[in-house]
């Protein structure tokens, strides 16, 4: 299979603070690396879920705040409210992956893989082709660095 | 922290064996468990995403096709259409996670437990509380068995 984890659900959310406090005190969950990606317009989060894979890659969720009302995340928050906007898969090379699903005919948003979190390779799916699930590839960096 | 895995993405589809046809075809991914749930009234396959966790739980990808129009997944697919159902989380004691998790003043859908996917034992979050995420809390069956 080209997935070798469930890397990360990303999450809408109005407030990351808010959402982070959230999070910390319902779930026990912690936060693991934050970043702001001017790009993808949005301030974030990713808490750690579980102990690390075999490989030393992660699992996690990925609190979303947009930046802007005319991102992305905040046309979603805007339509649909706060809740899943993505899920991320993990796969060892994303050009590889992205080259053979959409050789399928799944059309990408990215035809080239961009910067994600933590210093992934990624690329985005459209989800007009893949069941209404906005699906996102993440090749992690070769060394993952978290604030813990 | 409560939760061990993101055990599993549920993805509301209209038609389970052209879902599990387009994940196979498109992702390499294979079923490793069917079920038909007569109390949620869905449909269900498990696929498999990557390899089992250090406890011997894994992670999967839940495609969930509605029995009836009526029942949950029914009314999510006629309001939203095909997509992310719901998330849910791996936890050691679901008994013990949703008594933590309710004492911070979420309400539960299930205030018991009941019978999941896989002989599982599970609860769900109300997504009003958990920032519009449907959320299941899953403890695995002692012994995960699956079709391979």
């Amino acid at each position: 299979m080209l997935f070798t984890r469930i890397d990360h659900v990303g999450v809408a959310v109005r407030n990351l603070a808010d959402a982070i406090g959230w999070y910390e005190t319902t779930y026990g969950l912690t936060v693991f690396h934050t970043e702001i990606n001017e790009a993808q317009g949005v301030h974030e989060a990713m808490l750690r879920v579980g102990d690390a894979h075999a490989d030393g890659t992660g699992s996690y969720v990925q609190l979303l705040e947009p930046l802007r009302p005319d991102s992305p995340v905040g046309k979603f928050l805007a339509n649909r409210g706060e809740g899943v906007h993505h899920i991320g898969y993990g796969v060892v090379d994303v050009q590889e992956a992205l080259a053979s699903i959409t050789s399928t005919g799944v059309r990408a948003i990215d035809e080239r893989p961009r910067h994600g979190s933590m210093g992934a390779a990624i690329a985005f799916l459209h989800p007009k082709d893949t069941g209404g699930v906005l699906t996102e590839l993440v090749q992690a960096a070769k060394i993952e660095s978290g604030g813990h």
